[in-house]
């Protein structure tokens, strides 16, 4: 195996624990604090979560460790997509539980929560970890998308952790996960099987966040990541002075990603789909948004420009939703047969124009044909549109062309535009952890073990104050179940993590807010370059824009 | 203007210049070396630079100055794309020519090769080049792509060079650039208009090269840039185990960025377009070639892997330039009419099938239809075929899924194929310049300025020994005639620099031979991880694996 010189000096870099937990196992202590009731629907969630439900808030603290002292055997699991610093909490939690019995027993269950079902386990050591510390990816087990939620496979868990003599298990994952670890964690007292529960807040959209969990990890070095490219790219866009960049980011379900990239690198454009929905924004709308910044800059004579572009956008644009709703039912059943039995694309759209309502055939006619053809011709099993397939920057960069073409032909434009297209997601995934994801990592996992020693079950690691430096930063626990409330999904009532969106009203997209309409006419790029591992505090130290921007 | 915090730390960075020129301006003396001759065509060339030609290659060295004490105005300009470390060129230059003599004077002509025909210029102060140092981007001054060559031009550039009472011009680009630099040098003598020319040896791309250049600048850092997320995508294939992601990295004429990032991040193929020419390989062997890959890992139980592919990559496959060529001239003139005439696609495939050769209508039916239509539906304002906006990436992943779909036919392959596609090159061509870059780049700048005082004129700048540390760099000019030979270009010899290809034979390209087949099934990933500019001199000052191999 070849490491890159940076992978061997980054096994040197020791992670800062948050104060209270650097005096060694032997002085930290517990400080209970109030009962907590989730944030909605309460009655349903405590009937749900009868002996998980109303637990304590708890903080660490300096002071005698009272736990009790009994060997722990921890499987734990990593959920999802990758994040930066998923191989540090691994490896904080190992620390933790060797450091307070050499014969604790760590296994990672390999491959996602189906290694737990499927008993694909390693067990952890020394070796072993350490060639993993403070790298990126979730190579050390892998990870996986099966989701452990129902009571067969509780079942098949509870059999594999008998086995092994289990006491506890570390879930890292996103919502998602969380939620199924908490409904895990109540399956388990339940059944009295002896088995904690302990959840980790990982995922790089950002939307694991609510009033207790300030951040959930690998955000932060996701978003430097993308955001160390677009500012090449805007840098490059300022140099060569003839491009429009439009740069998709991930985050399908929220937009924390495109406005912290924003924030960091100060685009012209940055749309977020948040706020899209809340205006109930058209597609035209969208584009002649863009097509102002477009003119006005050449206007300057500045033909170039930079657009960020979540990745879920266009699921947030009512009118395409609409569209689209209409369009699976259009080629639901039989009619998908009717549809493919057509000759060509000229039969095929007078189908669809005798099929969708007047209104969604203004949105269809709207949209350039590779669109139009993607929405029809690819569809997923069940015979549904494949959103996710479609190139939303390039539809988008398609619909301001066409607005630009339209405005030429009036005579009040009269530039130049070049579109070119970027996706960043993969990119981001599996970066080194900067240092504070990898700290914030280590410390979680440090901490979650922390909370299986002292018989927590049903709570997720939590670690606070992170706008300040690590030495305050604030270690303890939240029970699940307070950050619950009650869904439809898949129309059933489910108890869930609430998502956390763009709030329209934070300080984060305010401050954008502020700026936007300077950036999208001036040319205000600022280009944060490559994470700092070393170097002066101010440039390897910082945190996200978001979180300074929500702490202050 | 917001700087981020990288960008005003790294405004703080003194770059480190060759032994030879640290001792101050006034301890710098010529050492003469031997009479240079041109690479091949001396005659020819000679005949063609009578006033530039066979001058002598020179060192600089510790020793009394004592070049002539006059007044410089200095003209500089960027030509062609952006690389990191224009600034610190500009910046060393101007750092030499004021410690020279503070009345001296540096005039950066904007937006290329155009500034200095317009007379757009800005003239350079302390203030104005601090806010560049050390950064990426050539938006100092612009840069543009039009070629200096024509006697009009050239008479322009004396009437604005007079005005100015400029002593020199340097000019920083590709081979085509320096090429025109060493024509203008020419021109100047024999007109004897005191303006001399100095070029600087610029391109990612990696090909401007031989034995006197060892580097062109901005190699290093881009292609660090690439393979940083290059590598993180490895390990999130290596994590998430499903994807297989066909990476195009830029590269048109030559693959060194595609072999460069090869070395750094072990993947498990990576075509070499040089490789494919000289063997003559088909799509089909290509797709082959890769599917043996997939299918060997499959077998492994691995269903991804990373493909790394030039930009050029078709161009060099000869039946594809072969079907490339009938299809200009089966759409040459009127024809293209009447193709255009036909009304639908099937009707247009019979008028191809009768006019391409048998061979080429073979190769044409293996490619898939988005590439078939685009060869024949998106063509330049000469009614060329636009080879450039091929996604090479998905036509070659499109051929291996057919590949794998026969096999699968057949019974040989049983795995998954999910691919992934990314193209970089706008990412790494303005990022912030590796210490290598700005210390190579501010040294050539620096340099430029001593072959300008002694009186040198058709030279590059050229530092040497860059493998070794900064201290041990050679400084010197080399005239650039000795890197000319005639090439046939657009039906006309021309002396040009010989553009530097992958050498089949050389030491980078024959390690990568030695382990690629090791590579294409095991998982030998490496992940170098952002660019440092701080920390553990093994981590922030390596130079490139190519050098480092070149040089061992």
């Amino acid at each position: 195996m070849t490491l890159s010189p940076l992978q061997e000096a980054r096994y040197e870099y020791q992670p800062k624990l948050p104060g209270m937990l650097r005096q060694g196992i032997n002085e930290i202590s517990v400080k209970t604090g109030e009962e907590t009731s989730s944030v909605a629907d309460q009655d349903k969630i405590k009937a749900l979560f009868p002996n998980t439900y109303g637990k304590c808030e708890i903080t660490f603290e300096k002071g005698q460790n009272t736990s009790e002292n009994k060997k722990q055997v921890v499987g734990v699991i990593l959920s999802g997509g990758q994040a930066p610093g998923g191989h540090n909490v691994i490896s904080g939690l190992y620390d933790a539980l060797k450091a307070t019995n050499k014969d604790n027993v760590l296994l990672g269950f390999k491959g996602g929560p189906s290694g737990l079902i499927e008993d694909d386990y390693i067990e952890m050591t020394d070796e072993f970890i350490n060639q993993y510390r403070n790298t990126g990816g979730f190579d050390i087990i892998g990870s996986g998308r099966t989701k452990l939620e129902t009571e067969e496979q509780f079942e098949i868990v509870t059999k594999v952790a008998a086995k092994h003599g289990l006491t506890a298990i570390v879930i890292i994952g996103g919502d998602d996960s969380n939620t199924n670890a908490a409904v895990l964690a109540e399956y388990m007292a339940e059944h009295k099987t002896g088995v904690q529960v302990i959840g980790c807040p990982k995922t790089i959209d950002g939307d694991l966040k609510n009033e207790d969990i300030e951040a959930s990890f690998g955000f932060d070095t996701a978003t430097k990541t993308y955001s160390e490219v677009i500012g090449n790219i805007e840098r490059d866009a300022n140099s060569a002075k003839k491009y429009w960049h439009f740069i998709k980011v991930m985050g399908r379900s929220a937009s924390h990603v495109a406005l912290e990239c924003a924030l960091q690198t100060q685009p012209n454009i940055c749309l977020i789909g948040e706020e899209i929905a809340a205006k109930e924004r058209s597609l035209a709308d969208i584009a002649n948004y863009i097509a102002d910044s477009v003119e006005a800059r050449a206007n300057n004579g500045d033909n170039f420009g930079v657009v960020i572009v979540p990745e879920g956008i266009i699921e947030f644009v009512p009118e395409f939703s609409a569209l689209i709703a209409e369009i699976n039912e259009l080629l639901a059943g039989d009619k998908a047969e009717e549809f493919n039995s057509l000759v060509d694309w000229a039969t095929k759209e007078h189908f669809i124009e005798r099929g969708l309502t007047d209104k969604s055939m203004r949105v269809f006619a709207l949209l350039p044909e590779f669109v139009q053809k993607q929405l029809f011709l690819e569809r997923d099993p069940h015979g549904n549109v494949q959103v996710s397939l479609i190139e939303s920057e390039k539809l988008i960069s398609s619909l301001v062309a066409d607005t630009l073409n339209e405005r030429k032909i009036k005579g009040t434009y009269k530039g130049k535009f070049s579109p070119l297209h970027h996706f960043f997601g993969y990119e981001g995934r599996c970066a080194f952890p900067s240092n504070f994801d990898a700290d914030y990592c280590y410390s979680l996992g440090y901490n979650a073990f922390m909370l299986i020693q002292y018989g927590y079950t049903g709570y997720l690691s939590k670690v606070s104050n992170l706008a300040a430096p690590a030495e305050e930063w604030v270690a303890g626990g939240m029970p699940i179940t307070k950050m619950m409330n009650i869904e439809r999904r898949n129309g059933e009532d489910k108890p869930v993590i609430r998502k956390a969106l763009v709030e329209l009203d934070g300080k984060p997209f305010n401050y954008f807010v502020s700026k936007r309409k300077e950036w999208s006419v001036k040319t205000c790029y600022t280009y944060p370059g490559a994470i700092q591992y070393y170097g002066p505090s101010e440039v390897c130290d910082a945190t996200t824009k978001t979180l300074a921007l929500e702490q202050k």
